[in-house]
């Protein structure tokens, strides 16, 4: 009975779970930025992805390759080179962002569950993030994404190479927050386009994008020039 | 007869035009990076390819928003960022490089004609480079690029996003050449890919790609999310 219970003083206003509901029925999220600690967590997703999509044949990604090219030494700030936004999933409500990140305060949504989620892999998920005190937070997904730029709208916006929810956390519309995170922070840096690629078959996917606002683009196609065909120009005498 | 011709002396080997080779069956072409000197002829150019793709109504892009994108007061280092490579055309050699660029060494070529050209628009695109002298250096086109990355390889690459050569100066390589130049500088950086996006209907780009070594991915199908679909996104409250 949410009504009859009293209003929570102001300094608890963050505390999203009224006492009243039962535990289990809410899961608290949150969206924010990937540290190089996160790296083992990214790593073992993108697997996760690869498996998924029968390619792990084509997946040689290691944690030290996607340490030196996600978070290099001198990396630049966030949403200027290649991003990554951690979904973490927590039993319990999120503190609160101790202090305004510059570039992007996490997002914390609770959302409503039926049923209560075996989450077989936790013990793997388990959060690196510092101000994560308790061990029941864990990493459900991952968005990467970087700027592109369009000509036509002389504008940046941001290209999706990777949205992933891991298995047991799908169909509770977690991917389309990790969309939306995007697709806000676009909205606010005043970026023209946020795009991305689904593979023609995937209808369901297809449908889901639409929904969300998406066009699809049938006449394009992706040329990809890689592997021995690119080094090949390396080889090439241009001086 | 060039092959009766006496060699160069070594001092002059940039000089790639035998005295004996008529004037006009070669034109000389240098690749070199855009500077924010070149917006007026950047933005003349993308208005043709436009034009080309009978898609004017989409472009809005003017020459202060180009450059408040493309060369920002502190803008980051080339190719870590949107880059734009200039493709110049002259009836006389370059001279060569005064000094070692850090970033890209400009790409000399000279290309072989079977007819001169009769380049009309020739005023319009007069070479704005510091150390162009002579009136004679035209713009020709441009390819603008920017880094991408792939989570499989856990390596950056580059994506094209246009590459454009005027009318009269088309079918004589230069697409190829500046095709090239991207590609060359992707493997020297040790990069994975480099991708672009081709219409279906275009056979004879597709083809000219596939000779270049590039496999055309048929299944995969663009999500764009703009407009006032996207700003809408900008309005969710996700606090």
């Amino acid at each position: 009975m949410a009504a009859a219970a009293p209003p929570p003083p102001p300094s608890e206003a963050h505390i999203f779970l009224p006492e009243t509901t039962p535990p289990g029925d809410t899961l608290f999220t949150r969206i924010r930025l990937a540290t190089a600690a996160d790296v083992p967590h990214i790593h073992k997703l993108i697997h996760q992805m690869a498996v998924f999509e029968r390619l792990t044949h084509l997946c040689e990604a290691t944690p030290e390759s996607l340490s030196a090219t996600l978070f290099p030494p001198s990396a630049p700030p966030p949403f200027t080179s290649f991003t990554v936004l951690m979904l973490e999933l927590s039993p319990a409500p999120f503190a609160p962002p101790a202090a305004a990140d510059p570039h992007f305060t996490p997002i914390l949504k609770p959302v409503h569950l039926d049923l209560p989620i075996d989450d077989s892999d936790r013990a793997d998920f388990t959060s690196n993030a510092p101000d994560v005190l308790v061990h029941d937070v864990v990493i459900g997904g991952f968005v990467l994404f970087f700027p592109n730029y369009s000509t036509f709208l002389a504008k940046p916006g941001f290209y999706i190479e990777d949205i992933f929810v891991r298995e047991c956390y799908r169909r509770k519309g977690l991917g389309r927050l990790l969309l939306t995170a995007v697709a806000a922070q676009a909205a606010k840096m005043g970026y023209g386009r946020v795009e991305w690629v689904v593979l023609d078959w995937n209808v369901n996917a297809i449908r889901f994008y639409e929904q969300m606002g998406a066009k699809i683009l049938p006449e394009w196609r992706i040329c990809r020039l890689t592997g021995d065909e690119l080094q090949a120009f390396g080889r090439i005498n241009l001086g």
